[in-house]
């Protein structure tokens, strides 16, 4: 194993039950031969991270033990396994977090993301970012160029779930897309539909704060849903043919089916915010009548080294995200912030190694 | 125009009023240019057909005057235009019955099923089929073979259906199909599926008739859901899994969320069937987790030359679904058979032209 | 008809025979029902004009009689016939130049392209563009914003090729192209690679003022091929890897091997240049071996809507190939100059309603 | 690890150089935890392992020290690794020969047919499959019906060529196929092609038992291009236009171009076949304007499966293919046979655990 010198022990935010978040200090994992030992230098808070903060569990994935949370991170190779050979010490890089089996058949076939097998960080019982220092397999680690920010390349994980969500739902340019709830993934699937060409986006949220940063990074129109009917508006801007293509990612019963509603015939709709509730009530003849596709997106495959090239152009401003900046003993505080503060934080970020 | 000898006038079955259709004798059409004159040899009677004799609407479609119903067509070439090239005198032919305009988009892309101006036989104003001579564009007409019969030709109409499920849905040999509902779309697609390669087709039902005539067409499985859970049984019947594709044909919401419920991660799923309600409840984070993919289908294109290609391999036999024949002056006696007799009748066939 | 005051008569740029272009005085043509009278402006002179101009035949299609050259074109809507809709009077419009007939098997399927009954401006016996006035089908005619020029429209039609040419490959953003040619098809492939959000485009010519223009509509790298060689700068540039799509647009045989060479495993190849020779030798096992993708491409479908909205979102600064400009009058001059001008020259319009 | 009585060594076919395979009593290998020990029961000679045998190499891949060929395999279960899951001792088992890495971008993609770190059996400098007993990961490996024997699971491996095929080349129910080189991957397309659906299949060869054999697999339409110009019957069968998709399984430059030639406009065509030569001359401009698509086919990925259950339907003949039977003891025999009687031979077996 090649190595930096590193210390033996470190701090890592362990959540020992939900709602309470302890700093401990552990011992520096070492990676296996195909893995390497990252320094994370940044971490984003995940609304999936919050909801284990506040319920202990997601579906059928309950947090049972102690555990430590974070997914959306980036850092500096600090150690890499004997057999490790795409990555070398001090390499500046970006963690997909979901490690998968690579031999079941969603592997095999290229959906990866439905590994039933897959580790996921911070997902239970798998422990996450919130550490100074973490082992992962070396194919899940991608190199970033000098001038991307960790931040950025943290950035990369919600970034990929609008970049699954426009593969899934072939995004084209010259299609015209709504995108409903203006969320850091909404946010960041704005950013990854001018990744693809897309010059027209219509973007609702109930949050003034969400729309702006949704206009910089590339929404053509905002509509406010807690003063606006969306649906009327995004008529009069198609000439009453309604959009190509909508996306939900607020996991928002109204908003899904004004979604499916904005679609023109042989419209396409994805499906990415999950909601609290499992029944929600779709007009069934519309969708048959004019011919709709609905894609279902859950995570994402295959988008990292697309994301960070797209990231690194330079043409969208993601850093206008974050909100909240903590370091790792703050952790606590951190999640609090996200859970308490939905309106007015968009992207809370941990630094656990500091804030430089 | 060169056209056979024909008659002066003909028999129209025209429903004057919903549930009231009457025998007229009218002139018989002089086709234009581009367009040939059918002697219609066979009708099928749709579940369209029988809702307007019902109901006198569809949705946004409303009789509002007399209306000749029928669309499930085949007939005889008896007369062509002078510009008309594919097709000559005494050509046995199957009737695609939706005229297109072939200049906007939606026709342009490939999508013609999706055109705003398509003229289709049946759909208030159109006149259809339940006569003894109509004319249609010539590029709405396909030869059959001789070994085809007129009564399988104007199934090509269902049967099209089937075919465009398959596509949409990307059906491909090897997958696990389920088929809910074996009224006579249901029938032809699972003889659609079965020209598909597929080889595993599950189908459900309430009818035991119809649960036979699936047999006979291909169904590996069929599950009578008036005795039945169909969940449970997909679920063992797929070593836990779920099948890989699922359609509902029926307009059932219970069997919709059934078709759902019985995907597995990555499934596909068709929306066939129309429901009488517009809402339906079903659960979004299933398809979201499971990354579903929802397919609306809208009657079908280019599937004409396919279907009859399949009906005349012999493979199929579809003229099972045959259980009521009628003469033309019949059609009232056809329609209410076909309105009341739902449990027992498949497919209810009018012969324009005397019954061979 | 509704129209706005036009005159009786109008020049016209007839080639008598192959390199003779005289101006005939001819009546405007008045349009059927279904067409739009269009005031031409500008337009291109492409290579299939020269190639008729200087040998008289492009393959099958051979100039038995005079013939009006050009059909890269754009202009003003002077009339409507009785039953357009889609237009009114003035509206500054683009010309699909292809006249499909929207009933054969390649039309209903959404290649029009493939029509064999297309009536093609330009293309022998079918009359083009060096008119003062023409007469189109309504569904050709597309209207353009303010802010687009009416040589930026002509120019909607090369751009079309790429266009077509990124959906046949497949192209997607985070892809690296390498174009092999510069010549306006080659140019405006790299502004429809732009379109499409690719950010990394290598581009081969012999001519430093192509790869100049090349540079400003967003090339990334561009290697003149008469001083270097392509391949081993491509996989340097590409890590050793290949492209993973190339496009060839020269019509040269060894360009067209330089691109299947440059390719990774599993890339993708489109064909758009013809070459004048018939055979050209294939490394056929790399084609297999690497699991190449090849695509020819035709011209171009359901490309002008999405080509006006690239073009008139201002990121394409496709005026800069503009090198020449002629009056209708001057037409022979303007095909002259394309003819012996190839290496300077990049597009020569031809405006028959005088520059502005 | 759990295992059924096994010995200690065993028989092993060892090709010391090319040309001269000697019998050598080796250890039976032992299982790691995530592989099965097979007990090998069926061996189809490949052209490939015959290649390897006369030549010593096949493009980059050079015999440098003793081999085992042989990877067109099938067997039981013999022992099964600590953490396998998927397999119990007794399994009857077809066995996928190319052990993937998982990892890489290819894998990751579902291409891993692509993968550049592909452990691929009987491929220097990995070991085959002609011994008695094997280890392999336990992902490779998979069940079939008792119905089927270990000679047609064996006959998968060629078959998942075909299979690979017609994904690759989007075949579809209602197509026209023409496949040229009717050797034992020609044949097995044949099968392939029935599986997709495809009713009519046209096949070339030189011999007329190779031709025999494809009629009993489904071929419609056979020419032996020993005594027929094939180009002008295709077109003939297919009403002058050409057939939808063409698959060239010889390698033979000729059939390659008739392929290319035998296609529609708008036709795809397959390179299954790899040919002795590199340089081959095809029509570009043909390719270009009639807008070809062409699929290289490298192996295949995600078949086996799919490939067990066409098989195990009973529609395919495809112990036709076996003409010659040989002991393990006499696997230069049987390597001599194949090389020897390429007019004759269809399919050579070998039988590692004795002739059933």
């Amino acid at each position: 194993m090649r190595q930096h010198s590193i210390p033996e022990t470190m701090k890592a935010a362990v959540m020992k039950e939900p709602g309470h978040i302890l700093i401990e200090e552990q011992k520096v994992p070492v990676p296996k031969a195909d893995e390497v030992l990252i320094q994370v230098m940044a971490v984003g808070v995940c609304g999936s991270d919050v909801h284990y903060f506040e319920h202990g569990r997601i579906g059928r994935f309950v947090v049972e033990k102690p555990i430590i949370l974070g997914h959306e991170c980036a850092g500096i190779v600090a150690a890499v396994g004997s057999s490790v050979t795409r990555l070398k010490l001090g390499d500046r890089v970006a963690i997909e977090p979901g490690v998968t089996c690579g031999r079941c058949s969603a592997c095999k076939e290229g959906r990866y993301n439905l590994c039933p097998d897959v580790q996921f960080l911070a997902t239970p019982p798998v422990d996450g970012a919130f550490v100074q220092y973490m082992t992962i397999r070396e194919d899940m680690v991608f190199p970033i160029p000098d001038h991307l920010s960790f931040e950025e390349a943290a950035l990369n994980e919600p970034f990929s779930v609008g970049i699954h969500a426009a593969r899934r739902s072939k995004l084209a340019p010259g299609t015209t897309l709504a995108i409903m709830g203006m969320g850091p993934v909404g946010l960041m699937a704005v950013a990854a539909a001018k990744s693809f060409g897309v010059e027209r986006i219509i973007v609702t949220d109930l949050e003034e704060v969400r729309l702006d940063a949704a206009r910089r990074l590339g929404a053509t129109h905002t509509i406010n849903v807690r003063n606006e009917d969306a649906l009327p508006i995004i008529r009069e801007l198609t000439n009453g043919q309604g959009v190509d293509t909508a996306w939900e990612t607020a996991g928002n019963p109204k908003a899904l089916q004004t979604a499916l509603y904005s679609l023109r015939r042989g419209g396409k709709l994805a499906i990415v915010g999950l909601p609290a509730q499992d029944e929600i009530a779709l007009n069934v003849p519309f969708i048959a009548d004019n011919e709709v596709d609905i894609y279902g997106i859950f995570r994402y495959a295959n988008t990292y080294s697309a994301g960070i090239e797209f990231l690194s152009s330079g043409q969208h401003d993601v850093m206008t995200l974050i909100t909240d900046r903590y370091s790792l003993e703050d952790t606590q505080k951190a999640m609090e912030r996200a859970l308490h503060n939905k309106s007015g934080s968009l992207k809370v970020m941990v630094y656990p190694n500091g804030m430089q």
